[in-house]
């Protein structure tokens, strides 16, 4: 299989889950002091925030809010003080607008975790609590959710829940990858020379739908995208849909599951060009059916990894190419 | 000019701005009870609620939140309670996702103030405060919002602010509309055959790009878009941007500003088929400069109307058809 070590996948899911006894330490001293918890970040990371606070505003009573780093550097917001516990996510400990707002959140008094990946970085110094490790921020992010549930009791399975990830996750995942690979190659092959390509996702498959079309096609493949909510997809979009035009439906099992169920049901309709993947074509052994919607965008982003390392394998195109960002001064 | 009749115009934002008594009598009596604040709708009316809170968390440190119907017909959120006070607007009453999200809003013990355009209709009866007037909502939801933070001590120039709204507002943006119409035109002219066109905006402007892009260009006028908010532009969209990629982006005067302009000033380096439309342009004679930032959106919906007319009259499309919506059952 291109690009897919099973060792080495398998240790970076072990590994992120292993962090959840650091995740408990700090949330299980900070929660008491804390009013509301933010979720902080911009472009892929902005997305995750995304997911998290869907994944959180049907279990939790709690002010919970996404702020983009940018927006918060400009606009602000009021809700942030001495009572705010903010987390955040960064790959290379550098991007520009993290480190600012993060001066912004200390100036307003919040406290900040962040998962830094590199240990040596800015934002690794400038955070309250740093954890370091890399990969898999999506589990990083939803797992200091869920611990914050769980100290409120909104989240009563919490122990028999990471039971069952410890001990089943990474190889369920990893499972996917391999039962998703054939798929990733055809797909790839379809639509590697799309001139636009629609995503549409609902639910915590939003954030992956959003991610995917923007931070993948559209930075690492330069392939035009445009993502948008299911929900939204029937107030305006649906109309430029005709006979040809590439639509890709990420169905999540979710409670939004039947948002995005509604467009996949509608394409056929007016459209022979949409391709719908499910969460529910793939299982994971050892997990109980009601936990699979809180792991549908992790079992979505392990089938987008195979349609990547086919797309890059097939069109030559190298993923770690940039045009711009970080090339030029803007 | 073409579809533009002065009069009417004029009349329709001094009706909307005419509604302030009967805002201020709903909101005074109803802001003692309420804990929180919440925007609810879909597409169109999505978009405004999502201006709305941008415009309230920059000034006011109340829970302010917006929610998707379909979402919230879903997925719910534990943070609607008896102590929620939520704003919906609807042209038709009719919309079923937001018909659906009232009842779960009243079972939830939250109260509902709907700007309900037909008067006689499910959503106008579902509502706990109706009030019926068509045409520019985006000013209902923020006259609204405005009261609540008056309430709170947040906003101190409020009666300063709507004595200038009354009396200038309506013939400025009169006057902005004549001014962009020539800009309208040459802006239609040179876009109407774009087989995709991108909308950049930041702020209170995002929610304008976001439906400029879709309820105008897709739902009305069937013209491909991507709208991207400014500061989400540097973290993947970038790339695919080329010499003849046709941009536009929204600047406008609010405290994100800064965010649109950086994308106006990296365009030039890489793109060669811009177009930047700045609020600034367009005076607002008798309205304080510190003031153009909350209006700013309502400055370029004058601008984009323009646009608007144009791309009708040149490309012979009705914006009235639809293909799908409320064409056929899905």
């Amino acid at each position: 299989m291109v690009k897919f070590e099973e060792e080495t996948y398998l240790d970076n899911v072990r590994g992120a889950l292993a962090l959840r006894g650091q995740i408990e330490a700090i949330v299980d001293a900070a929660a008491g002091q804390c009013g509301n918890l933010c979720w902080l970040g911009i472009g892929g990371t902005w997305a995750s925030c995304l997911q998290t606070t869907v994944h959180m505003k049907e279990r939790s009573a709690m002010e919970v809010f996404a702020l983009n780093a940018a927006e918060y550097n400009t606009t602000g917001d009021r809700r942030v003080g001495e009572r705010t516990f903010v987390v955040i996510s960064s790959v290379t400990g550098t991007t520009e607008e993290m480190c600012a707002a993060v001066e912004k959140l200390h100036a307003a008094g919040a406290r900040v975790l962040g998962f830094i990946d590199k240990e040596d970085s800015p934002l690794a110094r400038a955070v309250d609590w740093c954890i370091s490790f890399p990969h898999n921020e999506q589990l990083k992010f939803f797992m200091t959710a869920d611990r914050f549930m769980f100290l409120r009791g909104e989240f009563k399975d919490y122990d028999r829940y990471y039971a069952q990830l410890d001990a089943c996750l990474p190889e369920g995942l990893a499972a996917a990858e391999k039962a998703a690979d054939e798929f990733g190659r055809s797909f790839a092959k379809a639509h590697m020379n799309d001139k636009l390509h629609y995503f549409v996702g609902a639910g915590t498959l939003y954030g992956a739908t959003y991610s995917y079309a923007m931070c993948y096609w559209e930075e690492m493949h330069w392939i035009r995208t445009k993502s948008i909510h299911a929900a939204e997809f029937f107030h305006g979009m649906l109309e430029i849909v005709d006979r040809d035009t590439p639509v890709t439906v990420f169905v999540g099992e979710d409670s939004q599951r039947e948002l995005a169920l509604r467009v996949a049901h509608f394409l056929p309709k007016v459209c022979g060009n949409f391709c719908v993947i499910d969460t529910a074509d793939y299982p994971l052994e050892g997990i109980d059916p009601e936990y699979r919607g809180s792991l549908s965008h992790l079992l979505m982003h392990a089938v987008t990894n195979r349609i990547d390392a086919h797309l890059e394998a097939l069109s030559g195109h190298d993923m770690k190419l940039r045009r711009y960002y970080r090339q030029m001064e803007y």
